[in-house]
């Protein structure tokens, strides 16, 4: 089972791959029977090809993602908040997560659960935009 | 299914209870058959009466909660992540934590685990018990 360092590394692996808008960076995070929920209720991705892809479809929305508070551990998983801060028809928007990263023995996320809903989805006006 | 503001007002009311101290109004959150898992790896509780019981003990000892952040909820489920602050031996301790609140159709929260480990264990010194 992986410490709660390598877990954490990899929650701030993911965060840093999103930054740098590098998709194959992110999913070499995965193992490869991985299987992503994202958001949870959502048809889940399973496998790399279908992971793969949905990250490449998420960089190019040009998502950066911001921690919020300490990555917490608990068995395999690791869990943490995050807002999303990405733009939607130009106007800049954030969205508020928390992600579950479930983790093998060889320290590969082998299944990942995101949690938002619209609710958690905020159009940010233009006096927001430059607060 | 519960709605985003009625999940939220459970977490609400979870957290307000913890700093009233009042175990009843915890479990009166639950359904009779829920599932406790505090934290994720140990054995849950299973049943009102296993999770009255735990929650009489974690009042005891003290314990209150902060929210951090807002309640983020998809499908059936409210995430959120908190600290709890209570005392060990006299010293002031921070935990670090990530909940999930599962719900029946009825409201009541049918599933829990909570998310932390030893790394999410802070023990505060004087310095910062005064800051």
């Amino acid at each position: 089972m992986p410490s709660h360092a390598e877990m954490t590394r990899a929650v701030e692996e993911y965060v840093a791959a999103f930054g740098a808008g590098n998709a194959a960076r992110i999913a070499a995070l995965f193992a490869e029977n991985a299987v992503v929920e994202d958001p949870v209720g959502s048809e889940p991705k399973r496998g790399m090809a279908a992971i793969a892809a949905f990250y490449e479809m998420s960089v190019a929305t040009g998502a950066k993602l911001e921690l919020e508070g300490p990555v917490r551990t608990a068995a395999d998983s690791a869990l943490f908040a995050f807002s999303v801060h990405l733009e939607m028809q130009g106007k800049p928007m954030r969205i508020d997560v928390i992600d579950r990263f479930g983790f093998d023995a060889d320290g590969k996320v082998s299944s990942m659960q995101a949690w938002f809903g619209p609710e958690n989805m905020h159009m940010l006006n233009g006096s927001q935009d430059h607060a």
